[in-house]
């Protein structure tokens, strides 16, 4: 979409509080469309990710904000909400090797099908979401095949669907690694200081340095010569 | 599945409190699944559809009843969450015209969404949903091919379908006119009475008689030669 005097056309943006949503809003802002975030709070360990996404809507400036408390610890077994160890500094290759213990069953499926409720709602026909193929090949719900199903069952599922309205996925982080992803957020003026990536931060929310999700961002940041800046954050509190 | 020594396997089932849920899910039974039911609680206007599908579940002997709170109406604008009026006294024509104002926004997604991270984590294959393509005909994720494109994108989802499970979408309801879904729970032993439909009860929970969905389950039950059950149920009360 250029930027013309059109009207600019409102997109649903899945937000997490980490650099992968951040940026993806960010490109969706920048590609004209008016962002209406919607956050979920699915019983994360870890507050400090869900005032992240709060300070990340606010920086870029979203129209509306909203927040689905969902309850996935109805199904558990993840580390993300359950009592399972997150794995430590394990190389790149060990990362995307098999199903990592930090899948949710079903997530993006599940925050998918609330952003199509809102889409609906708002007379939308974009959601956007930071999903990537690259980082995270172990996560089914992350694959371009995916995507194109439940934007197939999107189509069907909808009034928007049966009335004509074409609704449209958007994964404009899928095929890109780590380090793209953030030059292209650097351009869009993303702050990174502002996200929050970590799967196991300590008590007061720093993120450990160690895990998968710190390691990735890490190792990027030192590719382009930068010092993360969540961590320079976090020195700082 | 034929009801033999073999190990009953585990199917998830979608159980509302209504006619067509119950039914199906006892149809499940007898093709020797063990049930696993879900049930949401997601701002219905009215308890007593949440007291149904308690009932129904015990009557039905499930192996197990979990329930998720969902906040549908953080997305509002359908007469089953919101102040909106539900038509009354409307003949099966205009019944069937358009999408109704009960049309909850991608509903049946997010239920079905649920039920996939509930099988993933069962490590069931299979999931019951009630849905009718035949009374229902306006609900868009009511349909064959809406079901259809949702399974697709399940067995690209989870892990399961990675690992070559495929997960299957059981619709035993989909092409059967309200009277042969009763005429089968009947001949399974179903207690309709114990089942509740209607959009509009008053404040004690009776029945309307009067919305769509109660006239179609009083007039099937009239073309079988009965009285709804459950309007005898509550007559008594």
């Amino acid at each position: 979409m250029a930027m013309t005097d059109e009207p600019r056309q409102p997109a649903v943006v899945l937000l997490s509080g980490g650099l992968d949503s951040a940026t993806a809003a960010a490109i969706a802002r920048a590609e004209g469309f008016d962002l209406h975030a919607l956050s979920f709070d699915y019983g994360q360990r870890h507050r400090v990710e869900l005032d992240a996404a709060k300070a990340i809507a606010e920086h870029l400036g979203v129209v509306e904000h909203r927040w689905a408390q969902i309850d996935l610890r109805t199904f558990g077994r993840s580390a993300l909400t359950d009592q399972i160890a997150v794995p430590k500094d394990r190389d790149e290759a060990d990362m995307t090797r098999g199903i990592p213990v930090t899948y949710v069953p079903a997530r993006n499926t599940i925050f998918l099908s609330y952003a199509l409720a809102y889409a609906e709602v708002l007379g939308a026909s974009d959601i956007v979401i930071g999903v990537n193929a690259v980082d995270y090949s172990g996560y089914p719900d992350c694959r371009g095949e995916y995507i194109e199903a439940f934007e197939r069952m999107a189509n069907l599922a909808t009034k928007a669907g049966v009335e004509g309205r074409r609704m449209t996925i958007h994964t404009p982080l899928i095929d890109l690694p780590k380090v793209d992803i953030i030059r292209r957020g650097l351009e869009l003026g993303v702050d990174y200081a502002l996200t929050h990536s970590c799967y196991d931060p300590d008590e007061a929310g720093r993120p450990c340095g160690r895990c998968d999700s710190c390691l990735l961002r890490t190792h990027a940041f030192e590719q382009l010569g930068m010092t993360d800046p969540a961590l320079t954050a976090w020195s700082l509190k």
